[in-house]
């Protein structure tokens, strides 16, 4: 029986959390598959609504909640044929379960997803330097995969977390250079702190860190997500 | 009266043919879109389906047709609330008014955008040397569209096409660094021909082609795309 990649599964991505942060992950999705021509490259349906609130901002009370925007998303995928769901933004899995709840589709967890890379990359106990949003780390999403995982996270000081979220903002305002130095200096500040590893727990910090930068693995949740996206995609040809 | 742009019209992009031109065209509306904050970028679709068979091929009779491929994404964009819906591959286009006859949405038509994006970088008469598949020459689509404008079309010899054909499924299959070689000699040929300006009518061959890299006017068509979805996706809230 030949492998056919041809039936493989549609992928529904809710982006656009920051837009930069999903053509990073499209671009990866199209560089990880092994193809032998354009046709097997999977099929895909992207929601990027960058209209959707920001989600430190509600996580710390701050702003309004991108609960409705996320549903909203989740709802037009299925429409237009998504057998599975993803979410391109970590900090928007604090609103995960309503998000799944809201369709008949599968939704994986990027969460989840990216704890199972780091075991893959990082035997335990170790200390991982998790670079994320406020949010992210206000909803505790990492804390609870990895500490499961027997992990000690590590998150930078108050200040240190400051400049991560500026350079955030700034990758969402398409100011990339800037933002790059900021997150390079604050993921070897965890590394003089213990990080064994770091974990790159925000699409958008995925577009200005990469594995092989630092001198511990780095562990992206943007590229585990594509990893699994790529072999969520085929596993029903694979059969 | 503030002009806001959060209410923008969502553009459908029928995309996919290959995955990486349409990641280009992403990137690209991403970078040129005037923002102040993540909120202000536009709410796309993405439907990427590189299973759609190849255009050049069924043009010239050696493969089946895409049309059903293309009809359908434009239905799954319609039922995801899409508002325009634009097709991001220009041989694609040979299928454009039966594509835009599918749905009730508005279709706005690529290699109308990229003649337009021509005359105003060229003043008529000219030579323009076009770059794009065997396809979208058999079928005509940009020499009828630059003939009314007054202009002359120029294209490579039997040799230089075949090679401009081998680049393109180069950069279909991600060796991007081997086609661009291939397209940059092709586009400087045409220049020795005569062109005054290189047109670029292939959204693949937009990868490794830009403005800047030749002494004569390099017309994108991935970018007229992109500057005319900005200002489709905005024009209701400008109004």
């Amino acid at each position: 029986m030949t492998k056919t990649y041809k039936t493989s599964k549609r992928i529904g991505i809710i982006g656009g959390m920051g837009p930069a942060a999903t053509v990073r992950l499209y671009q990866e999705i199209t560089d990880k598959t092994p193809i032998s021509s354009e046709q097997d490259h999977l099929r895909l349906v992207i929601d990027s609504d960058p209209t959707t609130p920001d989600r430190t901002a509600a996580l710390l009370g701050r702003g309004p909640s991108p609960e409705g925007h996320l549903l909203a998303a989740a709802r037009r995928l299925a429409s237009a044929g998504a057998q599975v769901i993803v979410i391109a933004c970590n900090t928007a899995h604090a609103w995960f379960e309503k998000t799944a709840a809201a369709v008949h589709v599968p939704v994986l967890n990027l969460i989840d997803v990216a704890g199972q890379a780091v075991s893959k990359r990082c035997p335990t106990p170790a200390n991982v330097g998790l670079l994320a949003t406020d949010g992210t780390l206000a909803a505790g999403l990492y804390q609870r995969v990895l500490q499961r995982q027997g992990m000690a996270v590590l998150v930078p000081d108050p200040g240190g977390q400051q400049e991560v979220m500026e350079a955030i903002m700034q990758i969402k305002r398409g100011q990339v250079e800037a933002a790059r130095a900021s997150i390079h200096r604050q993921a070897e500040r965890l590394i003089a702190a213990g990080a064994a590893a770091s974990l790159v727990g925000c699409t958008d910090i995925s577009v200005v860190l990469k594995d092989g930068d630092l001198p511990i693995p780095v562990i992206d949740s943007t590229t585990a997500l594509a990893e699994r996206i790529i072999a969520e995609a085929r596993e029903e040809s694979l059969r």
